[in-house]
């Protein structure tokens, strides 16, 4: 039996999504087994109205409060101790036979209360965001650090390849992930020091996985499995590729309307825009991870749909099936010396 | 008299779209007068297939070599001295009364030559490129830094901002550019520990010019008329912008041939897709300018066309007449207490 949480508050269509993403998870998968947090009344309500009975697969923590993008991620953590994600954490953190979270609530104060309060994977100075986007030749990309990280070390960036390159082959089955490393070009000088500093260590420890550097036109390419980036620059590739997509497609739609002619011709195409728009969703690739903590957390987009909840949930299992945090453990061991690893700065515990 | 000089080597259509390009620019402009330099024997050719037969208006400097993308940068300055783009930057140098350079050559090259050869303006410590690219709502963002400097001062994207900013004001008519800061989130307090820097410094100095901190996916909204950043992100932001549309672009040109009921479709919406494709085409809105160099220096692109070309010696000229260097360097030194302008480090000579 695999434990997990669901917070069930913070997102676009909460709690209903999340409620009823749990439960089709709990059908699909017998081992699971789920923790609601967020309204009682209202988790028991849907529920019920979904017809799902067995009460031996699930409970309820009755915690109301919502966590939302005005507060401070730190002013949420110390004041709304009752909110459905805080006492998340706080129940993940003490009890060791729960694997993780999922939420889609804000992401500040997930990054934060998890990294305050969960303890990290053994040899991980800082945990890392992963989202996944999708290639245009058909495939999936990873992005590690998309954001939880802003001054980094380059030793960092080779934690960062490490566990999005293990997340990639585990948890979605690509047997050598192809590493590149985000630059401004791809030769092996380009860049700045932190970036010239990180080619050397990435070369240096990954052998033929790593694939050099990489410019930001080719993440969708296809020729890469993982991005591994500062999370600066990491945050402003995964949100100008969603950016850029998704105004040429309102810009398309708009010249559309500008014509007869166009708007004709755009009838026999609705389908096509229609899956375009679905293909540059990246919530139908799962959420986006939190690598590097002791326990899973895996962050939903905030308009996640029932299907989106029940992915991030399938995510999480599979990463506890296959003890991934485990297996980041071990790689990193060998990589970098033991010396190297009692210098942490986030004040976390150590697990795994 | 404006006197420029045109690199006629190095381009993918070159040395004919340049030398086209350079004589649609003098039949436009009076006042323009050309100094070509590269093959002179196909200069001479080209020019007189054309018929323009006013030799008062222009000259040759045989410079036959040129410089690929494969060349060092360096090496190419010390080993290519005989080469078009060399050439150019050398007498460019010594000669007073020739204005600016434009160049469809190998970028690393000419940011090495012009910032080692060619002084800066005074007070600025670094040159920058300031790319143009397209908004959805049919204007125009500047982007300073895209890729120059790689590992910048706080006090560094204050100059990349009162260079752009004028840039976009006295070259395109941008009478109040609004400034944006790249960063990961809109918050001020938001991004690593140069960002949150540069905020304070931008927004002390800048008055209502400044916008905040923009997010990457804001870029073509057309809430912004210039984006700061430093290189290394200026030049993930760019290249990602570029190659997500590209991308997308060629996806849905794929979808299409994958069903005859959208080829059917598109036959009626052919010419707007072309456009779509011109649309982010960044050569339409003119070359990547470096700003803070002594002298006008305009990069077209490698795949530019005569047009294109044409466009950037226009650019070029509204340059010159608009006394930008000038004007960059009276703002400066409002801004920036005398003092700070000698702590320099990049060894050029200053200019105007």
């Amino acid at each position: 039996m695999i434990k997990l949480i669901v917070d069930t508050l913070g997102g676009d269509d909460s709690p209903r999504a999340n409620v009823l993403g749990a439960l089709k998870a709990l059908r699909e998968n017998e081992d699971l087994y789920i923790i609601f947090t967020g309204d009682e009344k209202e988790i028991s309500k849907l529920i019920e109205e979904n017809g799902f009975d067995d009460g031996s697969r699930y409970e309820t923590v009755h915690a109301p409060e919502v966590i939302t993008g005005e507060d401070q991620p730190t002013d949420a953590i110390r004041l709304k101790k009752e909110s459905s994600m805080i006492k998340a954490i706080r129940i993940l953190r003490e009890s060791d036979d729960i694997a993780g979270l999922v939420s889609t609530g804000a992401t500040g104060a997930l990054v934060a209360a998890a990294t305050l309060r969960i303890g990290r994977i053994r040899g991980v100075r800082r945990p890392a965001f992963c989202p996944i986007l999708p290639t245009m030749t058909g495939g999936i990309v990873g992005v590690c650090d998309s954001g939880a990280n802003m001054d980094c070390h380059p030793s960092q960036l080779l934690e960062f390849a490490v566990m999005g390159s293990l997340y990639m082959k585990h948890t979605f089955g690509i047997e050598n992930p192809r590493i590149g490393l985000l630059n401004v070009g791809t030769e092996s000088e380009k860049g700045d020091d932190l970036h010239k500093e990180a080619y050397r260590l990435l070369a240096a420890s990954l052998g033929d996985s790593f694939a050099g550097n990489m410019e930001g036109r080719e993440l969708l390419s296809g020729k890469y499995d993982l991005a591994v980036c500062d999370g600066f620059s990491g945050n402003v590739l995964v949100k100008t590729v969603e950016g850029t997509a998704l105004q040429l497609l309102k810009k398309i739609k708009h010249d559309i309307y500008s014509k007869k002619l166009y708007m004709f011709g755009a009838m026999f195409l609705k389908q096509m825009f229609q899956e375009e728009k679905e293909f540059m969703n990246y919530q139908n690739y799962g959420g986006s991870v939190m690598l590097g903590t002791g326990k899973i957390i895996v962050k939903g987009h905030g308009s996640s749909d029932e299907t989106a909840v029940s992915k991030c949930i399938e995510q999480a299992l599979r990463m506890q099936k296959s003890e991934l945090n485990s297996k980041i453990a071990e790689k990193l061991a060998e990589l970098v010396p033991e010396a190297e690893n009692t210098n942490t700065d986030n004040g976390g515990q150590e697990n795994v």
